[in-house]
């Protein structure tokens, strides 16, 4: 059976996340209705990461086993008319045939997210639901310098989700970078991988770095706290956004 | 009665235009409720640009006559909460109180515009109804080269809908540049006033010249013609912003 990688876009803002569930429609599962519709065949596609409800991608990687051998170009135009006539809002970037030997998740080396603040005090009209609305400025210095504290191999209980489901709370954080282009503030982070909500603890502690209400210190003593309740208050999923995998 | 200045952000997907009509909501029609339920006064404002259906603006400006003296950032943040309330995709960037001198029409000096086109294989995700989908990359320096051809004063009969009410067709076109970004293609276009449709028309004729389907020689050619069948097919509205008014 031939295995074909696909590089998926989507607006998260309507879907229940990535992964399929009871409650709601999915990513996943409008890829697998596509690919039901267009092959007949029902499926089960795995992604490199299972971002939840509001949260976007511009370069969501899954892969799918099918029966036929398509050529990957065609693959990706009859997947995307069939998300279009279904309107969804998820694009394939990219088709391209794979080998058994890789798996969109357990052969990720790193991945990379982007978070978006836009600090105004209007809200957001064309940016609604595609970032987090801050009214006041925030000083992204102190946040790029607090976030340095956050980079490396510790226990990240503090930024993990109480439903998150690793086994483990030990990542290594290869990056955590914070820019401000006028009011736009970005937060970019790569990790082999993250756990429950991560980079969205990340993102609402830091906001409390740049309001000026923590110092980068207090910070690292969350980090070290290793007690969820060290947290802040964990930022809104619209403005997360699942950029890249590398294999 | 102080007369108030607004500069208005929207996404126009969901409106029939800027302007109050029977057939659905404006954007108009939504900041006017929002007066109404903050002061209840019912009040007529104007805009600078009467933008149709599916076109967005960052920097749409309007004038409103208000019975109060308001503070105009007391006014403005009021006004958002208002439009929140009612799921508006609508925000008042800036309010400022202005004399009766100031119309926010007739008083433009210029109205920037900006097209943004997408050139990728994939359908849009992220930006559908943000950019008008191309599946073909375009030659955005012959589309610059032809632009050129259409700076200047002209009578731009070829490039204004047959439904266009202004009394000339004569009109002075400042700039109208292209330029690409990755698969982003920006034509961006200043005039102290448009005719109706007339960026929308400039969009799909300059997509004909990207394709290589007309030269700028044809694009000059369909502009001395002075006739509405010599235009290109009208682009889309959702790749069009109304993005500054100098006054």
């Amino acid at each position: 059976m031939p295995r074909f990688r696909l590089t998926v876009e989507y607006d998260g803002s309507n879907y229940v996340g990535w992964q399929r569930q009871d409650n709601g429609a999915s990513v996943q599962g409008a890829i697998e209705k596509a690919i039901l519709s267009l092959t007949g065949e029902t499926v089960s596609i795995r992604g490199a990461g299972r971002t939840d409800s509001g949260v976007h991608a511009v370069g969501q990687v899954a892969h799918a086993d099918l029966t036929r051998q398509w050529k990957p170009h065609t693959l990706r135009n009859a997947l995307n008319a069939h998300l279009g006539m279904a309107g969804e809002g998820v694009s394939i970037l990219e088709a391209e045939e794979v080998t058994d030997a890789f798996d969109a998740r357990f052969s990720a080396l790193r991945r990379h997210y982007l978070y978006r603040i836009i600090c105004r005090p209007s809200r957001l009209a064309l940016e609604e639901k595609r970032a987090w609305w801050v009214t006041k400025p925030l000083d992204h210095e102190a946040m790029h310098e607090g976030a340095q504290r956050l980079v490396g191999h510790h226990d990240f209980t503090t930024f993990r989700s109480v439903h998150c489901q690793a086994t483990s709370p030990m990542r290594t954080l290869d990056r955590l970078d914070v820019t401000r282009t006028g009011n736009l503030i970005e937060i970019r982070a790569t990790a082999q991988s993250f756990l429950h909500n991560q980079i969205r603890s990340f993102a609402g502690s830091l906001k409390l770095v740049g309001e000026g209400k923590w110092t980068p210190d207090d910070l690292q003593a969350a980090l070290e706290a290793r007690d969820r309740k060290a947290c802040g208050p964990v930022a809104p999923p619209d403005g997360l956004y699942f950029m890249q995998v590398d294999y």
